[in-house]
């Protein structure tokens, strides 16, 4: 798919929906994607795979719900994380963040169960580029 | 094992050493490394998955053979690129650069078949950290 470097910057200032990532590589059967956060995401969970974030820009908190105890983590630039399987969380951005994560393709943003999706929230597998 | 976010710079802050990954996180059963290049790799190639890279800071060159034909591609700052499963490989840096490999857990730096291993390079899995 893509035979030439792709890179995250050029991808980031091509687009500006918000919570609506692009694919930027292809690897066995994952995806690398990238995306601009701002604001609150719903509460959702991947039952059947942990997911990996990367903050490229920016400050992610991500909240997590286990056993009905909440509890958050926050992401500085640079700053790597997992959220493991079956997890719900909740990822929010005060300002504009740009997100890496890393997911099997086919992987719903919104995950296999969440709440009521609002509609700034783009339900996707993910966008492809140029 | 990582319940709290890890710093790529913190981490590549904490080590001198060339061609030696450091795992940065864990998702499923895949590793996220990262790894300071400079000089020349060995030719190697992994003969069951594709590998991931990405430039944190410098330039990247990876040589690439197939069927007896040479080709490079330059990776800059913030570019991914993916070496297809199979494709014979060899990472060339002219300066230090910094960059962040995703490839399944246990996988070998220097592949599968692979020539002749100098002594500046650490055949590994890739380091736990901390």
């Amino acid at each position: 798919m893509m035979t030439e470097p792709v890179n995250l910057q050029k991808t980031l200032d091509s687009f500006t929906e918000l919570w609506s990532p692009r694919i930027v590589a292809q690897f066995n059967d994952y995806d690398v994607r990238v995306a601009k956060f701002h604001g609150e995401y719903v509460w959702h969970a991947h039952q059947d795979t942990d997911e990996l974030f990367l903050v490229v820009a920016g400050r992610l908190v991500i909240h997590l719900r286990e056993n009905g105890v909440e509890r958050f983590v926050t992401l500085q630039t640079g700053d790597t994380y997992v959220v493991p399987r079956g997890m719900e969380h909740k990822p929010v951005s005060d300002a504009e963040s740009h997100i890496l994560m890393v997911e099997p393709t086919g992987t719903l943003t919104v995950g296999d169960t969440h709440e009521e999706i609002p509609d700034h929230v783009d339900a996707t597998t993910g966008h492809h580029i140029g």
